[in-house]
């Protein structure tokens, strides 16, 4: 496994050290690792997402779900934090996602703000989230955007997860949203622009169609996600899972990921696309896997 | 019916609870229902709505009328609040519609603000109507203005109706504004974004024209509006009526919306395009279907 | 009975309205009189005041003893209006007394501000309440703090209830509290100040040492009190318990200020310093006053 | 024992429920009672408290104490918070007191504001703590600072700890600071206040010199703290250890106030004013008398 | 010698820490010890300190002679600094005086602002200082006022100096300001009130009179500036000088101080009320103390 910084080694302020202390060691496996839940996918996507496990349509069964499954976070929007995490408060941390967007207008990618740092210090959130759009033609919108949420979690001492997501024609025309390269790409923006998380795909690093040549060669997924987590470096890295998979590839994503000195994984459909059993004894899975790679 | 949830179950804070109940039980049927009087065509329409019964084109005849009919309050624009609800204040509530626009300029849709939740708390409104066009090509304009009017709705404690209507040429190309999966996205988005009530059109599972594999089936009109309530989750929602219809059709409408968990209606054209009597005649039927829906 | 002004001859601004009609007309007795129930003696006086019926002690018991008694509105301090209120939101309006002291210090009298017009309108409040100690040397803060008090309510829309006390040294040295000229004064001093109610203690035409010569003659209490409401003009006016006394005296007190064209009463101990019943019944001969006195 | 309410019947906020329920629920005894460790005496007495023991005198070893003595949290003023939290952050829940002062100035008793809640938000805090000196001439001064207090963490979630203290001249001629009236009075004012928790002394029904005469009877300690429970009503209630005294004293104290419905102690020269081990050991007694009043 | 913390054990922003690392070791020794220059007697007692050594008057005179005589920095008033530190910007730290008032009215002490943070930003200064009147009758004004100083301190990422002074009617009758009573609870008033460096007088435990018991005992000068040093805890630690005396008292005090574990002098009058060439010769006296006590 390849070394994790500590917590103390991060620069953080002390209200970032104690939310994330909370996230890291006080849920889930306690041990410095960290599997969280996200829930946004009814405004990403819409309600279709909920078509292959109906019960999912309803936040109280995903955070419930959440609770029962040892995550150690939940990501939602300003709504369902408003409505649902009242009855959970303080159970389980609680990840804001301040901004978000429905896939259907067809426009350069930007993800705009339905919630604020100080709607999540309200609501007692121990993280916010922000999905960058890296690459994107309207990359100047969004990092003015994110300037002022950067600030805000600064002032008032609340971790910053960025969904540091490549997106828009350019990047399709340099191998995609997943290809190493952009993904490697994305976390680096992230660290440079002051996440204290980042939130990446796992990356490709077969995706070599209009990559630059630095990119254009032989590496192994194992490489790849190395590299990845060394261009965050003092910026905690996450997997997200994306769409659904066979179980057994996402196990191996994970593995892989988490020997790279990944701090952990963000998987949600992967979990409650599935019916309720079967959604723990995946979780359970993955949490096997964090199980061996503690943070010293 | 499916079930309803009460107002202790929506985590609404102690003034949007205080003026929800107000609507929902100390006007109308007072039996956890609500039909309110929409009255902002003039602004979104021109006065054109008024020539099949020029009398409504009247202000204090229509909000009379909204008295007579025993709704639970009129939905109006600044001006019009400013200058005819003092004759009723406190007789009937007032939802102050706080955006609006003319159907004149081809633009994406953008609905501008005319209000503020500030204007409604002055003018002794008890909620704040804002409507959200999902889908738009301009949504990240909505979204970043969409979300002071929460956050100022949350700060006094006005409850946030939020017209949730899908429009924009991406929508035209998915199905239409009305096709079940983009009434049962809007109503999810309103959700997500923290809206109390939302306000959807009556889905039509029939117009599947390009819309994501998921809707691509056979529902009933029963199953949509079923899983639209259900995607609305804690978010009360309301169906509105929309263009002028026969009665029969509107009257089968508003039973399945009630019988799916809906809270109520909105109806305007509905109403107040024709003549008095008959307009109360018809609020009288829409009236005699909540009362068989009270809330638990 | 001299007559009383409509709602509509008060001046008031439309929310104003709004609220005062949902008081006067939609809780109580509906005709336009009321009854409050006020009930921060713990905070003025201290939990002494709950000896006499110790379930009055608990602020649950008091605002549902409200509700039973078909009272008006109950006037309480922010701490029991946020922890309490939410309950029976909507079901009773609420007055959210803004300030508010403990009687220990023996200081120039003054009431502090513990809440603002804003926390009314969070929390769905009806009225705000402000003791002003008409006649204390500490006469300026007591004016200045007011000053924003009345213009935060002119701009949300707020009635403002003004508990008008004479108090001081030199209201001592002047016939005391409760002589006629105190209270005379103490009404037209709200009004003149922009209270849109004003709160005053029966006035006692026979306390008389020190007065002003105008009231240093023979008055009639019914003369005493038709002066006062006279001396509020467009004000309405509560006349209001104070300690707890015999219920004949009560009751005539009542029957006098309503003659005088009082617009209602706010009895407090006088209704829960005694068993739950005999409070409901005591509570049941006000309101069968009141409803000898309709608005017109 | 006397019923505790639980965290969902006291009108919480969503935040300020998930911090009360890390602190009540996640730390300590997990069990829904508290004991918390305060640390200001450097500031309220200067460095002889640390004379006894001078190990104490080390804001480290207090923190590492309360850490080891299975502590629910830690009150310290903003300087020590800044220097020695971040060694501990989110190990321990802070609870930045906001106020204090040195006591050699012979004025009325007024604590000035050191801190602010969002400097609490800022560093992670999970509670503030507020010294409101109750009769006191100084009280006018001392709620309007109060009162931005409670807005700016009504604002941010944020659970506000009112140590609640009858001081001054007039509390003197009263029966004194811990007199059974002092203290029901000053817990009742919190909770009319809207504090979250109070601390209050354990009340001395025999202190009856100068006190209403509805305190000048015959009362037991365990009836004083029963009725100064109730008379915090759903303002949860800590106990104050104050001077150090016998060890079986203050176990009796600790119980009685438990028997009572108290949520906890907050025991500080009691604990630290001794050798670091026998500081443990009492506190590992404490510990064992909340053991037995869970929350239900 | 006692231990001294070093720069990364005090839990210090980067901007403080970036500053403190510049006036500890990149000036004067570079060892990680401090000698400041102050030179605001002119506000503080008037020009009557100039007549020792008249071209001391002048403040070009005596920032050269701190550049001259290896000082860590100069601490001026706004007046001088806008006048004066241009000449010298960069080459010798500024530590910009904050606060500063005349002798001349006898009222409780209270030292004004003269000049911002900000204005320290602006001038390019390296620290600011703040002097607090620790047990001042004019306590409230003055934590008030620091307040304001702190937070802008820590959002500007600015060092802040205390003068941490004992002072008023009460102090007097308690030892006096120079008492190691005083001295003690003034350096741990700057310690829990956030100050990074705290200036001290060297206590004189002799001073018993009014003094609690505790320090009514026997102590060595040693034994008290030691103690003080640890009640200032991680906040670094200045000894002033004070008023001239003989050097040979002035070194050892100076020596004592260090080996207790100070940071550092801070003198004035000894240093230049005296002739050019012997003030150079004294301060490097002092120099050759502070060499035998590097930072680790």
């Amino acid at each position: 496994m390849k070394s994790r910084p500590g917590l103390d080694q991060l620069g953080l302020s002390t209200g970032k050290k104690a939310r994330l202390h909370r996230i890291l060691y006080r849920h889930g496996l306690g041990n410095g690792t960290a599997i969280f839940l996200p829930y946004d996918q009814g405004l990403e996507h819409g309600p279709r997402d909920f078509f292959a496990n109906p019960p999912a349509g309803d936040p109280n069964y995903v955070i419930k779900l959440a609770l029962e499954g040892g995550f150690n976070g939940i990501a939602i929007q300003i709504g369902l934090a408003e409505k649902f995490y009242w009855d959970y408060a303080g159970e389980i941390p609680l990840v804001l996602k301040l901004n978000g967007k429905t896939e259907i207008p067809a426009i350069d990618p930007l993800s705009p703000l339905n919630g604020t740092v100080e709607d999540a210090v309200r609501l007692g959130a121990d993280a916010v989230g922000y999905t960058l759009y890296v690459g994107s033609p309207a990359q100047e919108h969004d990092f003015r955007q994110y300037l002022q949420v950067r600030e805000d979690a600064l002032r008032l001492g609340m971790p910053l997860i960025v969904w540091s997501y490549p997106r828009g024609a350019d990047i399709d025309a340099k191998g995609g949203k997943d290809s190493f390269y952009a993904v490697d790409y994305a976390a680096r923006t992230a660290s440079e622009l002051g996440a204290d998380i980042v939130k990446v795909n796992f990356p490709h690093p077969d995706k070599q169609s209009g990559v630059p040549a630095e990119y254009a060669s032989e590496f192994s997924a194992q490489q790849a996600i190395d590299a990845v987590v060394r261009s965050a470096n003092r910026t905690l890295l996450l997997v997200s899972g994306g769409e659904r998979m066979g179980d057994a590839a996402m196990l191996e994503k994970a593995r892989e990921s988490m020997e790279a000195g990944a701090t952990g994984l963000i998987f949600g459909r992967n979990v409650w696309q599935r019916e309720h059993d079967d959604s723990l004894r995946f979780a359970c899975q993955l949490r096997d896997i964090l199980a061996k790679y503690p943070s010293p």
